[in-house]
């Protein structure tokens, strides 16, 4: 293994890999970076509150006030539901699948909850990178 | 390649693999029976008819009268839900993703149509296999 | 769940989806067929014995003689590795993975027997469906 | 959409969700910590130079001296391959794909580079989250 460490020591580079988040668009002016950042978004939708051990639902929707493409070299290829470090669900797509019009492409999960938890959404753009929601605390 | 394609020649079965199939619990007696057909059977829920267009929700639900476990040996791992031949979306979850206790799975995928659609769901149990739904015909 | 159910009843239909099989191209006349038929097969390459316990090394490849597109709108989007009716690994990829140019996806799972098993692979084509290769026994 | 903007502004917490990087075992005292990192951390590994529109096989490691558990509930899900921002590939695994037995999970992606790449593998530990790899850099 000396040889592949060489080549890690020769070769890394500690930065880390962008992770693009949510930033409230009415602090924005621009038009085009409003639109940018709204629609790669991801968001968490949910209930502040829910009961253990019952079935509790969480809408993943990218974009709010503007729509990402569905072309298919430009599309939301996947989300990612994450309660903190723990993975819940992923939802994956073809390019098409929202028509190859723009959308605000959206997932229903449900999950059943047995304490607090921390929702976060990721969203994969093919031209934008992956995109990170805001974190929804849900008491149980 | 040669020796690939000797390995290809002797030891390939052209057996299909098994994907289980939704039966009629009504019309089988035994008790266990039913519960097993039922609580692995995959459905697609939605409305008959869409526009062109428009956002379609279609929601993949596992089990309708008798709900599967979600052990970490034994869960639904994945559904997926197709239009004939074209594969749409994926959700897969973690074990534990039910509240590691038995579940009707339900996961709502909003999709947007342009012409009539033959809807099929997949489910993957880590014990039992895939089961694949009965197509639902969407006029649209 | 009444609306449901007669929902079911009246728009299902039984057929199974299609799932595509390998052929012997060489028993093809026709080259544009030869090509289409071996482009989408998916192939499983590995060694005839596995030893219990130690790691094994499965290549899942699709086509063999001929390349297959990785146009951003006609692509390999998965492929999976079954063991019989057992689910393993599946490995997804981005359109351009393969540099938007004809090649032959192949992917290199390593697993870990204990038992005899029957490996399929499965190969996802965005415009011409799902491809099921023929089984390779390996003996444990 | 006013009460879901009002739940995103009581509720969301601006903090990151944890990623953990990879550390130099060989300056880490505690035999158990050493090993907890290790075990955990994903590695690229592939030549530090690729040709532009040939095929280059990158393998995704996890763990290099020590080996991770494959049990049902605690084994690695899945691994992820991206170029920078650019998600290439990823491998989803069912656990006792390695024998439930611990292992350092391998998988070979081939892609086709066509510029310079900074390769970065994330692998996801189903009690331990998620792992990002160093960044490596790949002249083509």
């Amino acid at each position: 293994m000396l040889k592949i460490k060489k080549t890690i020591n020769t070769h890394l580079k500690h930065n880390t890999m962008k992770i693009n988040r949510y930033q409230d668009i009415s602090e924005i002016d621009r038009e085009a970076k409003k639109d940018y950042i709204d629609r790669h978004s991801a968001f968490v939708h949910c209930a502040d509150n829910a009961i253990a051990n019952e079935k509790f639902k969480v809408k993943v929707q990218v974009g709010d006030e503007y729509k990402h493409p569905d072309d298919f070299d430009h599309f939301i290829q996947w989300v990612q539901l994450w309660d903190g470090e723990r993975f819940l669900a992923e939802a994956s797509f073809s390019a098409g699948a929202m028509g190859n019009a723009p959308a605000n492409l959206e997932v229903d999960f449900y999950i059943v909850p047995t304490k607090n938890m921390k929702l976060i959404a990721h969203a994969y753009c093919t031209k934008h990178g992956l995109w990170q929601s805001d974190e929804i605390v849900v008491t149980v």
